[in-house]
């Protein structure tokens, strides 16, 4: 494309030679000539244009047609037109001073790892796209025609409605299709309940687990609300060490990433903790759909649905690529929550939220869960064999459940484990990658997780033909049996 | 519609969230936990539970356990058993004592207009479901896995491309797809330019034209950004009266709502002023592929890639509901707009994206546009006949584009149109919806349209079917001649 532009005017003595596109009107052509000739400097600021008839008897062309190309380019700016003075090249038609960066190509890619364990993703091979097809067919074949105007900021309430059963189902959810918005995913959750400047209805600052996403962390102090540390131990959060805070944010069902569930005493203190003092819970409930060794938890929402914020999205059950969430709220919080996403914003692709509406109530997510529990659940059995095998003295901690599994490791040894998976090829994090920089000062003084060292593997990202192989390559890499860190000198 | 999606889990297989408590034996638990699932509607009369055998894998329990379970329950009235349809909730058992608002059923929709004109979105039912299904297949079955997976945030290259492509022959915009980021509309462009509290590379105050969008002034405010007007008049804004602002938002091709391009040379002053003081111009070309009369004025940022942001979507030209736009940015730009988006935030559908790509790059949007322009052109030819035979003292303003159209009422009398609009259930807005609030005092110093009564005729909006019938509703509520305006008196 940037190659029609070079070449295509020439300019000789006062006089311009123009060769004009063969497709296409005389008229979009010669438009386009002019065009590219001042853009690309060639017809300099302040240049006379020849007459509309000795450049029309030039190309052969009408002179209105000439006319009315300049017309056309006066009007857009490039040329001025000024009685006696005839037409010319505007004085401001300067060529930008950076060329536009060409050629048109992508931007170069970040390498793909040759075996990639990093957490978060499910496994991007296993996408239903049949299924998906399928309910989207059925969704844009179905759809009254005021699905195409403007949208409800609440989200479709068919996709609402199927997430109050399947949730009430599937989590122990108790809630109705007005208490949940609909939104792209956990982190927009986050901006709108923390406002973005904006007034979502929450404010800090805000009680997290001492391990937990960096980007979580850092979307909230962008969004300047302060994040306090909570320890965590086997048990899940320290929730009997929430201080003054009025929001807490846990992972009930499977602490992120250390892997314990949040235990029932604790689950029952912490709804008692926002009773007494008026508090919020955030439940995030990433991947409450994968427990492999017993039924699943149910959400801590159920439990007190005025109390608790449940978040949940499809990115861990189907894929990041929809960008699809939901928020399950109080009653108090939908009106504030609704104001921050702004009244003609539906965010989410409607159509993609009412395929998902039918893939849930077609039963095709059930199936697909069901499908990608059993693949998991065959690959952590896999990694703890393996480990079993050919590293006994590394434990893998928490509950089976779940897209990932924490590698207890030696203490001191995270670092160089790391350094000899980065050049095996082998991408993944370690434990210290989660923890909250102001972590560390309870770690000292009590027990609990703080001080462990650790990777974190995501089982589920690799494709199950890959995934022998980056397991084989993670067992190389671990220390050996006996090894103790030496203290890191850089 | 809201009945069937309460009967959803007819299936074999359902996932089913239930906890049997450890004390008493396995049957008592169970049945139980059935129970309370009925009773508080996690389980929908009608619902069909799961086989014997699945329910009894998924908790661990004997087949005559659950066998037993369910004919106790069946025995008490909570369930129904019947040849060849399986076990299912009985449909009397007891309503949920929801703790939350219940039924599970549709809030209140607001209620359609009967005759709807207003501004704002193309007619819903248009939307070319056939070519966009054929587009959606064809992206979901060529896409690579990685797509399934986390995402670039600046959108994938494939739409950027594509967007290059055509917005360079459509548009005359001259960038590269480095430049371009997808986002969620204009709105959320907007948003991510001026940070969210999370700091987007643009502050305010920002100039912008007297008349505009409501919703677009308040998502600034919110954002602490603070509007300031610049009139307009019939050659678009005034950008000679540009203070000490150091960005300013036009609508160049078009100005919304009343309807006049940016003059020639008020184009070359803006580039002058940016390029002087090191500004930036936001150019919203909302309805630019949309011209009756004659070729669209191109893009202004053709003049200066370096000084114009160029903020697009297809909300006006396919539908709202697919929330897809794009920014086409100076360079030094680039990094502070996917720094406020956020490194695991791609917000707009992944899989729609592919979509858009292959939408135009297989001319399915071209022809889409061509054929909604002669439709629109058509309508406005209809209004302007319509308005000529039956209300000729009223004047359509502004150029033959878009898909709106201004009619210029008796001073005085734009209150009271709209309230017979609104009685006879014609939907429509009057311009001083569209007034900057601060736009008063210049308008009573100066000329200009800010003091001007008109009615924003959205004559898109309706169906093809719904079109005439509509028109006929508008000219009865139009005011007779000679009327003039009483004060209204509140």
């Amino acid at each position: 494309m940037a190659k029609s532009w070079v070449n295509s005017a020439e300019r000789i003595g006062a006089d311009l030679h123009l060769e004009l596109s063969a497709s296409g009107g005389r008229r979009a052509a010669l438009i386009d000539a002019l065009r590219a000739a001042v853009r690309d400097g060639r017809l300099a600021p302040g240049t006379r244009l020849p007459p509309y008839r000795s450049l029309a008897a030039d190309l052969g062309v009408a002179r209105n047609t000439v006319a009315d190309a300049y017309a056309e380019l006066v009007a857009e700016g490039w040329l001025t037109a000024r009685q006696g003075s005839g037409t010319r090249v505007a004085e401001r038609a300067q060529p930008p001073r950076h060329a536009v960066k060409g050629p048109v190509t992508a931007p170069p890619r970040a390498r793909a790892p040759r075996h990639d364990l990093r957490q978060g993703t499910p496994d991007a091979s296993a996408f239903p796209r049949a299924a998906w097809l399928a309910s989207y067919r059925r969704a844009l074949q179905q759809a009254p025609d005021e699905v195409f105007g403007p949208g409800d900021p609440a989200g479709r309430v068919e996709l609402r409605e199927a997430l109050t059963e399947y949730l009430a189902r599937a989590r122990g959810v108790r809630t109705a299709p007005d208490r949940i918005v609909i939104c792209s995913g956990f982190a927009h959750g986050l901006r709108l309940l923390f406002g973005q400047g904006a007034g979502g209805p929450l404010r800090g600052p805000l009680a997290v687990e001492a391990y937990g996403l960096g980007f979580h962390r850092k979307l909230l102090r962008v969004a300047g609300v302060r994040t306090v540390p909570l320890p965590v131990d086997e048990q899940g959060a320290r929730v009997e060490e929430l201080g003054k805070e009025r929001a807490v944010l846990l992972t009930p069902a499977h602490q992120f990433p250390t892997g314990g569930p949040l235990h029932a005493e604790r689950r029952a203190a912490v709804i008692d903790w926002a009773r007494a003092r008026g508090g919020v819970v955030l439940e995030d409930d990433y991947d409450g759909e994968f427990r492999y060794d017993r039924k699943p938890v149910g959400a801590l929402q159920g439990l007190d649905p005025e109390r608790v914020i449940l978040l949940g999205s499809v990115s861990k059950s189907l894929s990041p690529a929809l960008r699809l969430g939901w928020m399950v709220l109080p009653e108090r919080y939908v009106e504030g929550v609704l104001a921050a996403k702004g009244e003609r914003e539906a965010w989410a692709s409607v159509l993609d939220q009412l395929s998902l509406a039918d893939f849930i109530v077609s039963g095709s997510y059930d199936r697909h869960v069901r499908r990608m529990r059993q693949r998991y659940r065959s690959r952590r059995d896999r990694l703890v064999a393996a480990l079993a095998a050919r590293a006994p003295h590394i434990e893998v901690t928490g509950v089976a459940a779940g897209l990932h599994a924490v590698l207890r490791l030696p203490p001191g040894t995270e670092r160089s484990a790391l350094k000899a998976a980065a050049w095996q090829g082998v991408a993944l994090d370690g434990l210290a990658a989660f923890r909250h920089p102001e972590a560390g000062t309870e770690a000292r003084a009590g027990a609990g997780a703080e001080d462990q060292d650790g990777l974190v593997v995501g089982y589920a990202t690799p494709s199950e033909a890959a995934f022998g192989a980056a397991l084989d390559a993670l067992c190389e890499v671990l220390p050996p049996d006996g090894q103790t860190g030496v203290p890191a000198a850089g």
